[in-house]
């Protein structure tokens, strides 16, 4: 029989983005899936895409229904995931979508999320150097955030190659699924269709010292980032535009070949042929990650654009990517490369 | 009698705000109305929703078809606009929403347009100092770029205030009509509905010098800019992210001053309150900007957001306000600054 | 001085609607602005584009501080207005754009709305026949709803001339701001861009009744409807297909005739050239109907198409439209007719 | 080694989509992939979704570039696939994703399209009573049209059943990708975005004849068909709104049990429970149909919703469905039933 895997947080748009791939996924075996509010109701109901789960009943998320499962994929807010990761036993793989486990610094994480820090987990983002010998056999994974997963991707070789100062400035683009399904106002199609907004502006969005604590391990030393979100009229994707002073000498060809070299041979990354730049639907419902680069040299500047779907290679895709490589399947099983488009 | 106007160009986006705004305008009277390959069919066909010119057929664009008016509002490919103003008088007042005699500085022009240089205009952003003053009597008119317009507003009242270092990074999301009714596949409904994208990456994108030459007036400082387009799922609005290091010592409050200060009485740009934050849609149909500043203390950076709709602050709200400056009616004459939303 | 104006539920979309157009009216002047859940905020916080207006503070929705002005618009949930208008004075124009005045029959309002019915006022539509006698001098005006204002501007002239057998297929989609500020899951963008669907199907839609009132009083005869309401990608705008059978004989040219002949003169209504079809993009922002009909030989239908922005023509605009009658205004003040497009 | 398939047309949108759904199916080695205007141009140009296809060279569509396969894909204009597959052996199986071959009758064909009829092949609709059992074993299969496909899910039961009489009004809703990658000035994205337009109205859809062939076939009895499509802001999609007069006697529990007893069973078509209703997005990428059905009591008619993606289940998926069965491969293989969401 298959790996059994239950899923909390299943009426949420990253725990329907997790259920969508394992039912796909011919290792794992689908078991419990929970909810908060929405317990006791059917899945269908809120996940009407997934056909072959209706009439599954959500339970309410607690400790002894994820228990008994190999796997436990956790969706939940942010403060959550701790006290459940603790009463699940150390023999099963526990993969935190949230953000609790990601930063290593805990008055990093006190400054921007205002909790005790809950602790550090390896950390699910394989592309990094060291990173997918670290993740196999793992039992705790903290899956990255969408945003520093697609700015991370985006500039690692050029810091990794040292090509470019430690000083960046990335203005992301989000769909609207980024922010979950809250009932917020400013999340309404009437106010999100025909416009793009800007949040967050000034260094408070909390992916932000994700980004500086991947960045500055790849560089060596502290990297500052200047990130300004934005919010834009679709419901997936991240476009990352993503900037730094070049070292002196640097030239476009340098650059390329860097990004050559982090890339070749990675199944989930693809750095764009010169002269095609990313789009966000390139990617969609697929597990990947496109990229390009360039240098601007009127302005001295490394200038890097990713584009990845903030659920599946943000979200869902990376946690079950690092799910494989924790359990000792092959890291691209059950993660198509295919996305939807047009 | 109403001044009387001419449009060429009339079948298209630029041109069509134009006439949406003289329709209203209380001191025009719409003259005639010319196009490229469109002449000889009737208005009504290319712009429906211009209800009170349906049943106006194209003529062609020639200067005999433009003489005769007191203003002539050009909306015409680069390169198109030099040759007609030729040969109209120089007591008509011709309003350029073309690139062709924006920029001083010739080399610049032939290194991103690969044309000989038509000359320079006065230039359209009342907003700026000292321009409203140039721009009062004048008979020529350069309009801004509508990227250069939200990015001008965005940035020179740091400048002024000297609370900014000369090496600036925007990144701006785009509407698809920014790119004008042009037939080609990537701005196919299809593949720009769910779909944000960059485009002009690594410092190509024509608008760029536009920047630098504005900033750098205003910073008494050369100012390098590095800019980044992309194009996001809506058909109008700008939302220009701008950043730059912080000069030594900066406090947020002394950069929100500069900006009151800069923009207090300013008719069609608003400084919002703190803690809102631009979204094009606020501007929709507007010939308004919206701009909020920040300071990020852990990366040292300012960071201003400007919202605008490009066909009207950026293009042909900024034309009539300009040419209401130059022919000596009220500058707002004509002008609603209410958006349409949501 | 101008005429005096409050505005109940002004921090909703309507009540934003309604200021839009008032804050460009030169008939009218400002007064109280109300809200349920949102008194005592600013405006500014709920309805960014009307700059004019940032600063007012919402008062609470109560008779009290409606009173004192000459005109109160309400843009309430429905079964408030009714205990509201009672308590203003009959000297006072009240316009209520909720459903409570719409219905004739109090039968139809109980099974429709499980309330008490709150009474009948003079019906807003001035383009039916007879209609603007009626709205000249009135203190009461029930704003018709916005899909049955599509659907009977769509098919009143073909029953008008007797021309269709009264058995009605409508399917209309619109946009979500037709659904309010309503803070539902089915609302969200992430779960609106990118599809259309369904609701309120088989005769549930509580405009149903509104359209057959309408018709049925045109036609001399009971006029069954089967409406299907669906939601589409868009913030504003109602494309209607109306169908019914032709009555036998009925030729495609005494079709348009009807048409020509019912909407010559009308300043808000307008029948498309032959071959070219309704876009809600046409009238987006305006107070205007475009229509086009069609007769289709081998299913022996009318087919008639009707394009209005929800929120002007189907509730705002037509508001003041019936108001400005019921004032002794003329009809078109204030009252744009130029849609904001592309 | 697997089945070898070629794809002509592989540069539009619905050879993209069958690439897509060949590249993820276990069955299909994909061969030579052809195009028009595009022979000579990297897939990766204008398929940059299909990651692992990047770096494969299109050919010119020719006979000879498509022979030697066990299929032939052809998504090609309408007219140009007779003579191809003409030239291809009787042994091949040639799947026309095109027009040509699916109607019966000549004299529709010539009225529709205006040139001489190519013939009729199985029609690749396995739903359709007996219909699975004729594409056994076939070498050639018309591919339904995407509106047909919907429009037939949605009623046939109904008129298996005996419930509805003979003359139907659908109004269904697009997305813009089915008028493919045409260069047209409606499909550009500033037009598209935002507003839902109707075209082809009063019976001139081409897509009707077919509706009218598959429905009058199930019936046993002339079925009349008022079609008005209308293109909605989104890229994939349909949904298609069918109403019938309900037959003297039917009841909501005898049509449900209709549609019931025809989906039991059906892989990709499902029947909605009570009370939810289909949206586009459910399907989105996925080869499925969601089906719901109402009887409206008041106005006497059944009223059946169907949405699909148009690109998949109304073509490149209903393709692959059908060969699948005319190979004798599992139905289901290589299509997944899970559309990606929100």
């Amino acid at each position: 029989m298959g790996i059994t895997a239950a899923v909390a947080g299943a009426s949420g748009y990253a725990g329907g983005e997790v259920l969508r791939i394992l039912a796909g996924h011919p290792g794992f075996e689908i078991g419990a899936l929970t909810a908060g509010s929405n317990a006791g109701t059917d899945l269908g109901a809120h996940q009407p895409h997934l056909r072959s789960l209706r009439g599954r009943v959500l339970a309410e998320t607690t400790p002894e229904k994820l228990a008994g499962h190999d796997v436990v994929f956790l969706a939940l807010p942010h403060g959550q995931s701790g006290p459940i990761a603790e009463r699940l036993g150390g023999d099963v793989l526990v993969v935190d979508c949230g953000a609790d486990h990601r930063l290593a610094d805990a008055a990093d994480w006190e400054h921007f999320y205002g909790s005790p820090h809950a602790g550090t987990w390896p950390y699910g983002l394989p592309e990094l150097p060291g990173q997918r010998e670290i993740l196999r056999g793992t039992r705790r994974i903290a899956v990255p955030g969408c945003y520093p997963t697609s700015v991370t991707l985006a500039l690692f070789p050029a810091f990794q190659a040292g090509l470019a100062e430690p000083d960046v400035v990335v203005v992301a683009a989000s769909g609207t699924s980024g922010a979950g399904r809250a009932l917020k106002p400013h999340l309404l199609g009437s106010e999100v269709m025909g416009s793009v907004t800007a949040y967050g502006v000034g260094g408070g969005h909390r992916h932000t010292p994700e980004m500086v604590q991947n960045l500055s391990a790849v560089a060596g030393e502290p990297v500052t980032v200047s990130f300004t979100p934005t919010l834009a009229p679709m419901s997936r994707g991240i476009l990352a535009t993503c900037t730094a002073k070049a070292k002196p000498g640097v030239t476009a060809a340098a650059l390329r070949e860097a990004y050559q070299e982090a890339y070749t041979g990675e199944p989930f990354v693809g750095l764009l042929p010169e002269g095609q730049w990313p789009a966000t639907s390139m990617t969609l419902g697929a597990n990947s990650a496109l990229v390009q680069v360039a240098l601007d040299e009127r302005a001295g500047r490394v200038v890097v654009v990713a584009a990845i779907d903030n659920l599946t290679k943000g979200t869902a895709g990376g946690a079950v990517q690092s799910a494989n490589l924790a359990l000792g399947l092959p890291e691209e099983l059950g993660l198509t490369t295919i996305g939807v488009a047009p």
